[in-house]
């Protein structure tokens, strides 16, 4: 990379970091801005608008910097977030995790608050308790069929009979089938830019045909809602689709820089620690961050390059060549030269800030109750709130 | 194991649990009241008290029942446990993460709130930065110094030259050098009753080495505390020593399980899930506990039994053979038989609710904020309070 498109870390007063409790979650507000940036600028070529997932941020300020502002449409992974961002003034809301019988009674109760829910589902059963809880409590729901587009995890076959059964199930004057969604989980496997392009393609291809044999069956089915970080970030066409949901982006990781869809001077989110001890004569340095901050999240571990619990920077975000923290426990991390590298290990003194670039934003930043704000203008120092629990 | 041994799995009335959001954290306090009694039998028979470490349940109705309902002596991993436990009434605590200058202050403000609050450290440098900041505040402040009795993470070498450099840079109107602790880490790497016998043995004799030498060398060191979960369940003599430390027997987890130390029907811990969907063609049930429930914890993996993301259960706790959380994405799992394993793949409709057994009991307990009991008689269905962070 030319060094000219090497975006800096925000900087930090010293003193300001250092009067902060490691660990602590930092969040560089310039570098998540153009994180956000690259994607919406993407989405606007393509003609596709963006419903961000906020299950990786689970922060109103996060999630209205990523629609300039104002609560735009979103996507959630549990009930707990659509009523969090509900009760913040996100209307438009797209829960995408499949829906159980039990868990109808509260999306019931966010539309009846007026809020725009979509829920999403796959099995036959389930369709027949939406309509018969939908019907009861004479309220219109709004239903996506999941679509499973390369066999990761949950959804109907594009072209399976069960998709029209299931569809057909639905039919009410209380429920709007109101198309598809499907998620290329099986993207953070791709090893190549080649790989990733086809991938992007199987997601589109899969989803407009599911929604194609929908229209064909007599149902609306306007929606055709797509997306993963890195199926977002390289597909060349998406014809057909009506909205890219992606979360991880607006951080960045260490397993999405593993993939190839950014560099590791574009992560947003680093852990501040502080350097508690050595054993020297083992070339370590421990610090008081282990999993309990990182999360146990060792997604590197199946990457070309294992970033074992995370690369190592110092107070200012640059990266100290080969350094990781090559083991955590709950808290207590050890930092150590990657195996094989050359080059001695720095001095590294106790009390020593340092910052950690993890492996997974979403479990990582899970692990804080916040983040803190480096580097905006007028912002710096602020923090910002999560939420958690379902 | 004879059946007679088995403890039952806490009765859960069918329609209690229905009623909860799932996932859910439960704690099945029959069990967990077993896994206690047999601790603290085990230690009274060997002469020597318990000091819990909290880290792993971070809640005052747990630790309370530990000590038979008062506030006791405990361990703590964070100045926020020793702040939060604090409030609580516990007066006796233990620092067990090495200090550093920066966190002084609020260490400082504890011992000035009158909690009986010991530090460790096993650095020259912070020993000065520790003497000059009791002297500068007018504050007696209580040390241990911190011994590796295993190479596994920080400490003096028992036998080093800079254990008595530590201590003597300690020497200060201020300061009590109270003695020494020490962790063996490496005992979950154990894989026999003997290598547990003997690595209990080496944690004893490095403490107990080091604590000579310091008094020897003119300090009080009247404190030898040492401890583990499988260390503690298994030492057979405890000479020298003055307290225990062990944090996961209260719960138990599948990783004190693979390395021998409990039964998997002592597990006080697990995760109430829901199936929400299916892949019938792969032997998949899809449920509502993703890593975000359970953990990224794969502590199991290094064993000779991998248990993958948890042992499946049904909604009483009966184990379902051969079952596995076999993968985990944010807040979906996949449900599905061992590799290998005979036998058809329960039908598991959507609703169906299950329990999951974990990896590891403080990580798991940790993406949670409370406790939902089970089988207390008058406590069934409380919810006990965990706190967090930093």
């Amino acid at each position: 990379m030319p060094p000219t498109e090497m975006p800096p870390a925000a900087p930090a007063a010293p003193a300001a970091l250092a009067a902060l409790p490691t660990p602590t979650l930092l969040l560089d507000v310039p570098r998540m801005d153009r994180n956000i940036a690259r994607m919406r600028a993407r989405l606007e070529r393509l003609g596709v608008p963006l419903r961000p997932h906020v299950k990786t941020c689970k922060s109103d300020r996060v999630a209205r910097r990523i629609h300039g502002g104002v609560p735009g449409p979103i996507t959630v992974s549990t009930l707990r977030e659509a009523s969090e961002f509900a009760a913040l003034g996100y209307t438009d809301i797209l829960y995408a995790v499949g829906i159980v019988p039990a868990k109808l009674p509260q999306a019931i109760a966010l539309r009846r608050a007026g809020v725009g829910l979509a829920l999403i589902l796959d099995d036959v059963e389930v369709a027949r308790a939406v309509v018969q809880a939908a019907e009861a409590a004479d309220v219109t729901l709004r239903v996506l069929l999941e679509i499973d587009c390369d066999g990761h995890r949950s959804g109907l076959a594009p072209d399976s009979a069960a998709l029209i059964e299931v569809a057909d199930a639905l039919r009410s004057p209380r429920i709007l089938v109101d198309g598809v969604m499907t998620h290329a989980g099986e993207s953070y496997s791709c090893r190549s830019d080649a790989a990733l392009r086809a991938m992007a393609e199987q997601e589109r291809a899969a989803a407009v045909r599911a929604a194609l044999r929908l229209r064909a069956a007599g149902h609306p089915a306007g929606t055709v809602s797509v997306g993963s970080t890195p199926t977002a970030l390289f597909a060349e066409d998406l014809s057909g689709v009506t909205e890219v949901r992606a979360g991880v982006f607006v951080f960045f990781d260490l397993v999405m820089a593993g993939i190839g869809v950014c560099r590791t001077d574009e992560l947003a989110l680093s852990v501040l620690t502080t350097v508690i001890g050595h054993q020297r004569d083992k070339g370590w340095a421990i610090v008081d961050a282990g999993w309990m901050a990182l999360s146990r999240d060792r997604g590197t571990a199946s990457q070309p390059v294992d970033q074992a619990y995370g690369l190592v920077c110092d107070a200012d975000g640059r990266e100290l060549p080969e350094l990781l923290l090559s083991s955590a426990n709950q808290e207590h991390g050890i930092v150590a030269r990657r195996d094989g590298a050359p080059g001695p290990m720095p001095e590294l003194p106790v009390g020593t800030l340092l910052r950690i670039l993890p492996n997974h934003a979403c479990a990582t930043a899970a692990q804080f109750d916040g983040y803190h704000a480096l580097g905006a203008p007028g912002e710096a120092g602020e923090w910002w709130a999560r939420f958690r629990g379902w």
